[in-house]
């Protein structure tokens, strides 16, 4: 048995033929062009799908269910992507839509959820029974799976562990709100930090990795300087790592989940940031280190996971 | 069909037998004593159960299941007290001890997750297929309720949401961390305030509703000197409304539950605290008012909620 994995985003459909264990057995994508009217992008979905489906030397009676992660917020009862921003969608019946081109079960879920789920059935989480995924990329994303649930609230807006405040009355966040956990712990609350810092010390290390482009600096630019001994970098590491533990510490206060999963551009660090990361959310630990029961991981699957997830979504939805 | 619910305290137990809707039929309570030995404390226990029936005229076979709320972290699988900070408990065999004198189903959680689970069953959010529960009372207790199953984390640690930090590097809090949501929306936080407030502000209306004993400042003294236009007591309500706002706008981006059960000594205030906090989240709402749509109500079962909740357990973990 076999099911169809789709990772719908604002450039690019990725999709894959996703085996029983997780495993793609065959991936292609295709230009989203999100201008377009919806029939027309889930024509091409329908279209890819269908291509895969041959191209493996497989028939429709080999794909049990299809599963689409999508940005925004779906409504995963009536298989509606209700609202998202990088698409025309609104309360579009992506589902109907679809199985006009492949008549299977199409589940939906918004995307930082579908990939929490890879993770957990084929990745990072592969062997804890619950964990909590975090993207630490343009945003701060979150995605919750409880036994094999997602945990998304009741209209389907919840899970938003980057719009939750750390720092009231902080630094201003997209949302709205002033001080979330997204304005200090996403790649880009570093680099905007790191902006100001490398502008403030003309000598750091920082400007001359950029050629002094200071809009080239990324996260990674950041951690190299730090690692060359710069002191600037040093510092912005150091606090970029104080408010993630405050942040992962306050997900284990809520959840304690088995295992949190760490992905996204800033995780590519590994070690260089779990390590120093690890220690100091040890300090802040209820009822001392021993209380540390929460294993930290960086994401197995990279972009792969959403596709996976997707594909698997039936395990949580039949 | 009837169940017992217990409210296993560090001053009292109270139990009650519950019929299927959640109503008591017949209540009753006995010291905890709470220094003695766990044996001792539970064949009372096991004596105030077999009491109650034989005085409401029941049977033991007309008792499904017993249920005990307790503090500190219990072992709901296999029915043990890890750790309680009131009683001398420690992997305490609770289940098996009270089935020497009652030979039912023991179930055992934290009395907060209990008491959510009362108002969920049979309270403020009996309506509502999901809940979080919050008490402000001497600390900030919380309760969650998804879909029946309590949430609770993997090592039965979690649910902690008073101990979420929303000011980093903010004013201690006994948990050791610093700026936790507790330190800001508990009842005993307010009254710390005040307490400098009204030393700050020899004028204020505080120090005469005291006369000026600080140390009889609570909550409903400093609501009512705001009442009454006391400037003082006006900034301290008005900036510990921002605060717990802040923390039930991170709830809802969380989980976005139906409802917010809001209990404890402070939540007496009613509609005092609840229009001008609501007011305040609403500001604060992701997407907009529009996407307002968790309910912000006042606990409706008080200290039963523990008991009735006790006697619920068998829902959850049968």
């Amino acid at each position: 048995m076999y099911n169809i994995g789709i990772d719908l985003g604002g450039t690019n459909i990725a999709m894959a033929i996703v085996d029983e264990n997780g495993t793609m057995i065959r991936k292609d994508s295709t230009p989203t062009y999100r201008e377009r009217d919806y029939k027309e992008i889930i024509k091409d979905m329908g279209a890819l799908a269908n291509k895969l489906i041959q191209a493996e030397g497989l028939t429709e009676e080999d794909i049990h269910s299809v599963g689409i992660g999508s940005p925004g917020t779906p409504d995963t009862e009536n298989g509606l992507i209700v609202y998202a921003n990088n698409l025309k969608f609104k309360n579009t019946p992506v589902r109907e839509e679809f199985q006009k081109y492949l008549n299977k079960p199409v589940y939906i879920e918004n995307d930082a959820n579908a990939a929490a789920l890879g993770e957990y059935e084929s990745g990072a989480g592969e062997e804890y029974s619950n964990l909590v995924a975090i993207t630490l990329g343009t945003g701060l994303g979150a995605g919750i799976v409880i036994d094999g649930k997602i945990i998304t609230g009741s209209y389907h807006g919840g899970a938003e562990l980057g719009h939750t405040v750390i720092q009231a009355n902080g630094e201003p966040c997209s949302c709205g709100r002033k001080g979330c956990w997204e304005a200090y712990s996403s790649a880009t609350a570093l680099i905007r930090d790191a902006k100001k810092a490398a502008k403030a010390n003309p000598e750091s290390l920082l400007n001359k990795l950029v050629d002094n482009q200071l809009e080239k600096i990324n996260a990674k630019i950041v951690f190299d300087a730090a690692d060359n001994q710069d002191k600037t970098a040093q510092l912005l590491v150091t606090q970029y790592i104080e408010y993630l533990a405050i942040g992962l510490v306050n997900v284990i206060n809520i959840f304690q989940p088995e295992v949190i999963v760490l992905g996204g551009g800033v995780s590519a660090q590994g070690d260089n940031l779990i390590v120093p990361l690890k220690e100091k959310m040890l300090d802040e630990i209820y009822g001392g280190k021993d209380q540390f029961k929460t294993q930290l991981k960086v994401a197995e699957l990279g972009n792969d996971a959403g596709i996976i997830g997707a594909a698997m979504l039936y395990k949580v939805y039949e």
